[in-house]
């Protein structure tokens, strides 16, 4: 783990780069914009930590209000319950012996649930879980669009949920219902009309559990970019949005949703600035991800760097800015979550000082 | 920092994923054979440890005869001088004072390099060694086709290299040529003219630093697409290849160089199932870079993943090849660098067992 490259008291400019920084005042209203909006709708809000991966963020998130967090990966789960998260969904399938053993134990420290897609899956977790003595809780995930993981046939969760059912080492809790895909569409008719069938799909699904004499007490699901559209849909229970707390320029390219502010950046120096109107900065795709665009400058959020290579960012420059070797700069990272996984620290600022400096508690944890 | 995903003695199998695998003995062959023909030509070899970020990758390569390494951070310095690395050039401009601060304090432990490309940086490296009472070996980076750091103009080297070597604290050491697109040129035709352009840009330096007066003892540059035909010019001295310890998908594709080995793979274990002919894996993006293309099939070297998301790698299974929940299987990043750079350790193994668990060293090292 790397030293943190700023101490509680700083001012930015002595801040080491490249660094994650968090606007406090701009994360906090996010926050409690999101805690309000599923509040006033009566729903569960259960926020994903693959995005912050921070035991800080989730104690922030919980303080108001919401029921637990959500993660990928059984170590982001260990991580978080070491920090005092005592409610996770591993909204995910989990294959493996040694990590299935690993989910049982977790669930003798905290209230954990996972996603399943599988029988055979489902029979490993059950004997994993009774082996700890431990109970699970399970979602059966299903594909409402996406194509990725998730049962095709919606009315296949029957038997599933049966065996699961019958397993006293598990709990089945119910639908893990999320459209990933439809996150980042750019129409906003692109994304209702992918919401709207992923809502067709679960009405199906509830449907032959209720036929079957199943209960359903969770259909989990939703992210950032849609969330207001399964509330509106009336049957997802728990949402799961994961970027609302700081944002990126994807989301931001698609106007969703509104009202959420950009409150992480990354700090960078320039390095060199070879020439007029071009200077490159110390932050390449190793410190900002470029899977979905290049990062954008936060005093000028319609340009992007020109070019990405591991350590190096490019800029050609926007009229009437110039940028000199030792001048710094904030960028917009395109992606959040795999940006913030590249670090170790959270640099938090408030009225241009360092407030606090937060580990990036399950950096790097894919296991 | 993550646990190891395995533990010495432990058959394959029982590696938990993802998790980098590294062949030794198609590691070791690689790095034998890069040793040999740079020994072969005379030429001193300084291996590019941002590929690895490992002190013990770093020891085998001066094992084998490597003057040193190079490196882009100065934290990936610092990681390498605390391992026992003794001669470090951070083939990169540093820019701020903290950061040149730490570079000078390192220049007291270890023979240390750095590179410059404005006259004001240059000026603020030699404050800051002398304050630390320390001398740091400097190269001028000149553009040699890149269009990313370094001076545009070969003789404007002149009174750089003359304000350096005026310079108590600094040793004006020479050039830093490298061209980092030519790296990844898809044909050879290209490769072979952006080089030759590169070589009469070196020249050009060469020449005026001579009519002025200044010697040149290094010419550092070239990478591992290329370094065949810097060798070839016989102008360069030091030859920086990364990527050859491992390889990559991307140089594959390429066909160079030719007689390197893929020695890293990621493994992954296919975690859902849900149709006939599609599986996920459990490797997405946050597991194996993609700035350079998806990643593709070891056993199917001609199929790429068709889909990577932050935790899942989709995959259409090619004829021939089925895959059930739990299974294993490797897969070849794309781009080898920013992958390690996601790692907390390799996995090394030799005849079905693994043999060592190297920490990467400087994984996450950006500042």
């Amino acid at each position: 783990m790397q030293p943190p490259p700023a101490t509680p008291g700083d001012p930015l400019d002595r801040v080491d780069t490249p660094a994650l920084l968090v606007d406090l005042d701009a994360f906090e209203r996010n926050l409690d914009r999101m805690a309000a909006e599923t509040t006033a709708r009566g729903l569960r809000l259960r926020p994903h930590a693959k995005t912050h991966k921070s035991t800080d963020v989730a104690k922030a998130q919980i303080a108001r209000g919401a029921v637990g967090l959500c993660c990928q990966k059984v170590s982001e789960a260990e991580a978080l319950v070491d920090g005092g998260v005592e409610d996770l969904l591993v909204s995910n399938q989990v294959a493996g012996g040694r990590k299935l053993g690993r989910l049982a134990q977790l669930a003798r420290r905290a209230r954990i649930g996972v996603c399943v897609d599988d029988a055979g899956n489902a029979a490993d977790l059950a004997r994993a879980a009774a082996a700890a003595d431990a109970v699970i809780d399970v979602l059966i995930e299903i594909d409402v669009g996406a194509g990725r993981c998730g049962l095709r046939d919606p009315e296949a969760v029957v038997p599933l949920a049966q065996q699961i059912a019958a397993a006293p080492s598990l709990n089945f809790a119910g639908l893990q219902a999320y459209n990933g895909t439809a996150q980042h569409l750019r129409a906003p008719e692109e994304r209702q009309s992918a919401i709207a069938t992923a809502a067709e799909i679960v009405r199906r699904a509830t449907t032959a559990l209720s036929a079957a004499g199943l209960g359903c007490e969770t259909v989990g699901g939703a992210g950032t970019g849609t969330y207001a559209l399964e509330m509106a849909e009336g049957l997802w229970t728990e949402l799961q949005p994961g970027s609302y707390c700081f944002m990126d320029a994807d989301y931001a390219a698609n106007g969703s949703p509104p009202d959420y502010e950009q409150s992480l950046t990354v700090l960078a120096t320039i390095m060199s600035a070879p020439e007029t109107g071009f200077a490159v900065c110390d932050a390449g795709h190793k410190a900002c991800a470029i899977d979905s665009g290049l990062p954008r400058l936060a005093s000028h959020p319609a340009v992007a760097l020109t070019g990405a290579s591991d350590e190096h960012g490019s800029i050609a420059l926007p009229a009437g800015l110039a940028l000199s070797v030792g001048d710094r700069l904030q960028l917009i990272p395109g992606h959040i979550d795999p940006t913030v996984n590249l670090h170790d620290w959270y640099v938090c600022h408030r009225g241009g000082r360092v407030e606090a400096v937060w580990p990036v508690t399950a950096r790097g944890a894919m296991f």
